[in-house]
């Protein structure tokens, strides 16, 4: 399909080829991160856990994948004026990573209160940030703005078939590397980890189960599940912070198509879930990354007795804050 | 040699031999930890650095080595009655463990002072905490009296032979798999686990270099170093609290062999190093296995341009009170 009517069909989803294609793509560009057991964590969920470790990943979330793929997609015409994304979190690190590996120009939209360490992560890896007032008309105004400027071609967090294509590319590893797997869960926030990991699980197994974890506090995912159609955010007052994002109409159309339920946890369990992954694995994972073991601490997943892969989304925690810390 | 003419002598250290034996017999018992990379942290050392991840082997220390080696060392006979030792810290957790792999009761002597989250780690893993008051001689006292009463084995925390062949095999598998390496840095508490490094490093490659690393607030084994006798701790004020112990006469006689120097780390150094693994690696490690970083971050450590292992020893780091929040 060509690029303009790719992005004329706001519901076009990649397929199992365009992720393998994307795995190819990236691979010189991401880590092929472990996948770690931890049997006192076993214990407590009463199944076999297959920890995806995207925490250790380049930029330090999964996000590396996707944005590596978008990049590394375009022609040498379509590059060469930059890349340009609104993303206060990991992808316009991941944005600013991938686009450094390519050597082009790469902008990220940020409202001006986001937090100095989140600026940084994104300045030391060579973008230029664009402020912006915290609404999101603004956002939306500056990133036309800068590609009126500058022509460079805009990369969504979520909602751009070739960003769910690299996401979907940590799933093919862990099932290539956890035989046997009964299902598998990935937190939730604007969908793009959700959609790549279904339909690479889907397409390869119809039978492997596939369920999106997200905060009680910030449940449009599950609610939007149910509905059909995209329903805002109640309350952004999670920990989770990386789970903060409505779905659009294309990663709603491939998760109701692929994904078998949408579970919820609360801020105690995400809490608790993230600190026994501290405890006991130690590893740093950000709240985010805990929602799945919270849900399954928390009852929420029917998965007993199972082997089910975990995707440990990300590892950008605030060490100057821990969330057990009051 | 007979077991009663090696207690008799003091000095007695293991060669390679009993290292790749002690290798082989805890096999089943420990992980082969994973050696890791940090492009970032390499240039901020200007060094290719290998770590050894140790703070993710069973009890979240390197201890597990050399109290499974000495557990699974002993004859049937000698292992009716179980073992005992003196440790609030890693080690008293790492002998319940092997202990418990072998089926056999565990005792640990520690000051009633010692942190609740210290005694928890050695009772869940099913051993019998005798309390002493927090002098040497109470403790020496309260070991006798238990080895009298139960016929308990002392397996002592370092100054114990088997003890520190096991510790010497973390290094074995860390120049196994990291070719061309000109030096390898371990931390020194009491001197178990540089001795054993030191003995498998240099047997195998006596070109290698062996540093030690231990804080400037606890320079006991640097100063020991130099004196060629145990010279006491002049203060315990430093945050690795792995480290605040001296030497023996048995690994100050290994480390005058074999290693080529020990260098310090400031107090501001061991946290700076500890939060950039945390955050760059994203692992949790504690305060005594960020020293010899701490020594390169420092200029302490001349080894610019070179491939240098690194024992990162430990990974029980106490989550409410992390060394950057005051």
């Amino acid at each position: 399909m060509h690029e303009a009517d790719v992005a004329a069909d706001a519901l076009v989803l990649p397929d199992l080829d365009a992720i393998r294609s994307a795995q190819s793509r990236i691979a010189p560009h991401v880590h092929r991160t472990p996948v770690l057991r931890c049997r006192s964590i076993d214990a407590e969920a009463g199944a076999e856990l297959f920890f995806k470790a995207e925490n250790i990943q380049r930029t330090g979330a999964f996000k590396a994948r996707g944005a590596s793929n978008a990049v590394f997609s375009l022609s040498d015409q379509e590059a060469r004026h930059g890349v340009v994304t609104h993303s206060s979190g990991n992808h316009g690190a991941a944005l600013a990573y991938a686009a450094g590996r390519r050597g082009i120009p790469a902008f990220v939209v940020m409202p001006e209160s986001a937090p100095r360490t989140k600026q940084e992560n994104v300045r030391r890896r060579g973008a230029t940030i664009r402020f912006c007032a915290p609404t999101l008309e603004a956002r939306d105004a500056a990133c036309a703005a800068i590609q009126r400027e500058t022509g460079a071609r805009l990369v969504h967090p979520f909602d751009d078939v070739r960003v769910i294509a690299g996401q979907g590319t940590a799933a093919l590893e862990l099932i290539d590397e956890s035989p046997g797997l009964g299902a598998i869960v990935a937190p939730v926030g604007g969908g793009g980890l959700l959609s790549g990991t279904s339909i690479a699980v889907k397409s390869g197994d119809p039978a492997v189960r596939v369920f999106g974890a997200e905060p009680a506090n910030a449940d449009d995912a599950a609610r939007s599940f149910r509905s059909g159609s995209v329903e805002p955010l109640a309350s952004t007052t999670t920990i989770a912070d990386g789970l903060r994002t409505t779905l659009s109409p294309r990663t709603l159309s491939a998760i109701r198509a692929h994904v078998d339920a949408i579970r919820t946890a609360s801020e105690a369990a995400i809490v608790r879930a993230m600190r026994m992954i501290w405890e006991r694995m130690k590893i740093i994972v950000e709240p985010s990354a805990a929602v799945p073991l919270a849900c399954l601490l928390e009852g929420a997943l029917d998965v007993r007795g199972m082997r089910v892969g975990i995707i440990l989304s990300g590892g950008n925690a605030d060490l100057d804050r821990l969330p057990w810390q009051s």
